[in-house]
Order: C-alpha cells, then structure tokens, then sequence
C-alpha cells in the first residue's frame, strides 16, 4: 500500500470522505431503475452547479480531455471556422482537437501567464461556427474572462472548459451564454479522475454535427441513453462506481452552498498567494487574473545547487505534499500549487508554506509559524 | 442508498471485494512515482492476462468502447479496408466506427446467435488494412474462433474485441496473432466499469495513424505517458482510483490462476445452461460456440400473459438479480444471463434457476431445489 498525500498539485485534488465512501457502493447495472435515477439525480446536481437550464447535462465517461474532444468532435467539421483563446497549453490542445478534425483554426493568443483580451477574441473573425476558450488556464493559474466573451458571441456556439473551475470559482453558464462546457471531476469537485461533466445548450443540440468522426463521443447517441426518459437507449456501458462518487461530490459542494465553496476556495488562495509573496516569490499571472484555486509562481533563486525538482521532491519525501511543476514554456520555471475540493482547507496551505520555508531556508514571516 | 444486485446481466457483473476496498485507496497525483508504480504493474498484470509480451499494454481511460473506437482511429484512415466479421451487436458497431473514419468496410457477416465462419474473413478480400471482429459477441452469447483467423490473417493488423472474454475464457494474444485486442473492466475481470484495457503489438506500433482524427485516443500520445519511462511525458490525467480497482481485480484473477477462473467461469456456464435445458428453454447458440460467461436463451412461452420483461422485473424486484434483455433482431425474444467475475459463483446460478422456475410455475427439474 502506498502512501497518503496532501494533493496540492494542478489536479487530482483530494477527494471528500463522503465521495471516497461513495465509491464503495453496491454496483447496478446501467440500465437498472435505481441507477437511472442516480444519473438523473447527478445531471440535476450538475445543472445547479454549471448553473444552466440545459436538459442535456450529464457526465461523460472519458476524463476532461474527453470532454473537449466531445465538444470539438460534435460541433466541428471540415472548414468550419474556430476561433480559440490560446495563452496556455488547454488553450493549444483546443487548437489541436479541432484541427485533427479539419477545422480552420483562428488563434487568437496572449502570452502564457497573461490573461486573453475578450475583445479580440469576439473580433477575430466575422462569422466562427465556434469561439472556444479556456476558463482557468490549469498550466499558467490565470482566469479568461468568459462572460465578456459571452456578451459578444454572436451568433458563434461558444465553447468554454471548466475543468479547473467548476466548484471553485463563479461559472454561470447561461448568464455567460455558454453552449457548451465541460469540466473535470479531480479538480474543485474533490472526486477522483475519470469523469467529464458536460453541459449542452439547446442551440448547440440544434447544431450537433450529424455523424461525428467519434462514435464513443457522439452527442446525439449519448442523449439517447442519458436523457432518453422513457424511450431510452443503450449506448456504452456507464462508469457506475465513478457516477456514485460524482453524486457524492456535488452532495458536498451543493450541502455548503457554490457561494461557499467559491469564498473557501478563495480564502485559501489568498493565504496561499500572500504566504508566497511573504516568503519572497513572485506570482505569474497578474492581480485581478489570479486564480484562488490553482496558484503559479515563480522558481525562487534556490539554496544550496538545488535544482526545482528537489523542492518538489522533498516535498513529496518529507511532508507528503504534492506540488505541480510548470509545463510548456514554464516547464523548470515555475511550480503549480493547487487548493481544490477537499484539499482547499487553511491547515493544507499553512503546512505547504511552513515546509516550503523550511527547504527554501526562509523564516518564515507572516503566517502562523 | 440503493439495493444490492446480483448482476446476471451482460455486465457490469459484481466486483470483487478486493476491487471495492481498493477502490478507497488514497489518491495519489498521475505523475506520483508511486502510481507510476502502480500503472506498470497493472500494464505487467495485464500483459499476464492478455497472453502476450506486447509491451504497449494497459487501461484506457474509457469504457470497451473507447477501447473499439481506440482500435479503429489509431489504425484506420480514409479508404483503408477494413474486413470486419459481424455476427452481433458489437460486429455492427465496429462496422460503424470504422465507416466513420472513412474506411471501406467490407462486411462478413453470420446470424445473429450463429459463429462466423473464419475461412471467410480471412478470404472476404485479398489485402485488408485491417481484420476486426469480435471474440465473445456480448449481444448474442456465441464465441467466434479468433485463432484460425489469426492463423490465416496475412499482412493485415488482427483487431480483436476481448471484452467479455478476458478473464472468462481463454484470450492468447501473442499465439492468436492479434495486433491489437481491447477489453473492458466489467465485465469477467469483476471490475467496475469504466476502463479498457489494450494491448498493441509492435507492427500495429508501427502502423499506427500519424495523426488520428481522435487525440484523447492518440495511442501515440498515450504511450509516451504509460510507458514513456524516464522520458515519460503527460497526456490526460489518469483515472487514478479505477486504476487501483483494476490493479486489484487483475490481482484476484492471477492469483487464482488464469486457467481456474476459466474452468470457474465454465462450470457455472454449464450449471446454468443445463439448467435451463432442464427447465424447457432453448439455448441461442449451437453446443460449441456457446460462451459459459454469457448465456442467451429464448424467452419461452409465458405464463398468464406475462411479458419476458415482467420476468425480469420481478427477478430483480423479489430477487435483486439482474439479467438482461435481447437487443437489436433478438430484443424481447431472448434473455441475456450473465455469469461474470466475482458473480461467476454456483450459488448465484442455483439461486436464478430456482427463481426461474418459480417465476416460470416450473417445478424444478435437476439441480438442488
């Protein structure tokens, strides 16, 4: 048996006992009448916390990845013009989906730590099937402002991930005019990886490409078995288990309230960011644009010929704290310090920023210790 | 909370304990060396079970679907042929996911509940890109002959659907020439559902689409992640805690010893389909090409207007045992009863043919009532 870990990298967070608990449940068939009610009860959960009315919301069965792969695959073909915020490596991976499907890809690009400008995106181009961009950039910590886009679409289907920001910070995906979205359960929701919530407005299901190149990740086949009522068809075979611990943990999130759970998350941020920037770091990405639940900094002068990598690792070796390291063109640059879910708890950040002055050689000041 | 089943259905069967109380394992990061750990034993375990040295093998982050659609988008482009042997449900729907990545898709078909004759898959065209079929037909009940295929394949890469079969019956992917086999979780590994364990061989490696329409299922990419080494580099997040109920439900099998949960999976096939005998049933398939671990039999003549589906109800109602319906030309004419994994128990077998029975107005014939 391996060991226990304070998950304080970009994801997976650390699941709710009550999501952990939830896992152990007897197993239905997917077709039972007692699980169908689990999976309608965990859409209606899911529609309160992307805050929409849209009837097809459901988990996907793929990991957030699938989830933009669903969006791109069932609302993208050939030529079809997409516009994508890109100023991180989720932003790219847009860019990567659609073009693997043949899609005229309009980037339209910030520097990696900087947030987009919402106005160039809604202005690069006179008439996109879609604008897709990324909520919180999970590679840089940086929040894209989503309802100015939103405001201004048009008559594009807009696409936005949250992944890293469902539960954690403010999504509201029909006041922001959102057509579909797609999240991550490992992230502020506090349940293990595997499963990608989506949500999918009535335009877009209007506008569903017909025969997707994706067969496992076909929309309109989904809906058949999801949100089929009486009518409903088999598609694949659902992930039980993970559904169990999806329900679980939107029962947590939605018992303390998504307002609560947006100040906890945004407490902890804030102790975690000011305890950085008291030790000495710098932050990435700029004030106003931070993100309390996934937090970038910069790679300090280190003590000693250590490398960043030891700092992670003694870390992990010492105190059992998992901390992210950068990726693209950060990789080595900066560390990625997560307080999602379960994790997001003030004794979480105030251990990380003890241990992190400890191997930093630092005193700490301010703080607790 | 919901009841508890016995899952006779065609899957998910029941897990094992093992798998339940593994399922609550602490979360550990993808990129954790401890899981890394974890991930190469279960890719080692696997490699065990699946019978072969193929050094791409593990689980994909998706249900047996993800695993077809994983086959078809890595080794098939626009206008390759793809031969593929259809008997059944899951004949069709790799018919379909082939069609919808371009492919010529030349069909070899048998009655639904009949084998494929393998001479005329292997002879339906002179220089296939690809050969697919299935090996247990999940929707029918019949066991295709996969070596004589393998045998005889050619040049062309062998793709193999081994989702009810892994664990159930004898899968031999190296001797059986099988470039690629898919399988999934729930089905005879007694796992819940929600991964699809693969295993690539190297020509299949080297044949692979440069640049699939699909990039969550990019074997490519993935494999950089699941056996990158030191070299190892992101793709998705793995599903972390489904993993750990892999790991462990792969542990329960090889520690019983792949050769005793066949004949465990075959003595409760028998049991159970001489029991049906005995009570008047008619079994699907002709006597050897029957699958122990998945029996279809015809709905027989109902008493007092009862419908087959007011049997199953009240199986799962009076019992909580689920079995399935018939899909597609069989629907409401055949029962699917699964005996799978940590269900594959004579008590359960006994306990049905009783229920049966006396659901039917049958006075048991044989067996211990």
């Amino acid at each position: 048996m391996h060991g226990e870990r304070i998950l304080m990298g970009p994801g997976p967070s650390n699941p709710y006992p009550e999501v952990v608990a939830a896992l152990t449940r007897p197993v239905l068939g997917h077709l039972d009448p007692e699980f169908l009610a689990v999976l309608e009860h965990t859409s209606s959960q899911l529609r309160t916390a992307f805050r929409t009315d849209n009837q097809l919301t459901f988990p996907l069965s793929g990991t957030g990845s699938a989830g933009m792969e669903a969006a791109m695959t069932n609302l993208v073909g050939p030529g079809d013009v997409v516009v994508v915020g890109v100023n991180g490596l989720f932003g790219e991976r847009l860019c990567e989906m659609a073009g693997r499907l043949g899609a005229e890809v309009v980037r339209v690009e910030a520097p990696w730590g900087e947030p987009l400008d919402p106005q160039a995106v809604v202005s690069a181009h006179p008439s996109p099937t879609v604008i897709a961009l990324v909520h919180a950039e999970t590679s840089t910590g940086v929040r894209n402002d989503v309802a100015e886009v939103g405001a201004a679409k048009g008559d594009a289907l807009f696409v936005v991930d949250t992944v890293t920001s469902l539960g954690g910070i403010e999504v509201a995906v029909d006041d922001w005019h959102v057509d579909l979205s797609y999240s991550g359960t490992q992230k502020c929701l506090g349940v293990p990886p595997g499963l990608s919530p989506i949500t999918v407005s009535p335009l877009a299901r209007e506008r569903l490409v017909r025969r997707p190149t994706s067969w496992y990740l076909d929309l309109g086949l989904i809906s058949a078995y999801v949100s089929g009522g009486s009518g409903r068809t088999y598609h694949h075979t659902a992930p039980i288990s993970m559904i169990y611990a999806l329900e679980a943990g939107l029962g947590v999130l939605l018992e303390e309230g998504l307002e609560a759970s947006w100040a906890r998350h945004r407490a902890c941020g804030e102790l975690l960011q000011d305890g950085l920037e008291a030790l000495g770091l710098r932050l990435v990405p700029p004030a106003g644009h931070r993100l309390p639940q996934l937090t970038t900094v910069w790679v300090p002068e280190l003590p000693r010929g250590m490398t960043e990598a030891d700092v992670r690792a003694q870390l992990l070796s010492d105190y059992g704290i998992e901390i992210g390291a950068g990726v693209g063109p950060m990789a080595g640059r900066v560390w990625r310090i997560g307080c999602m879910g379960h994790t997001a708890r003030r004794r979480n950040v105030e251990l990380l920023l003890s241990a992190l002055a400890s191997i930093l050689g630092h005193r700490r000041l301010g703080g607790s210790s």
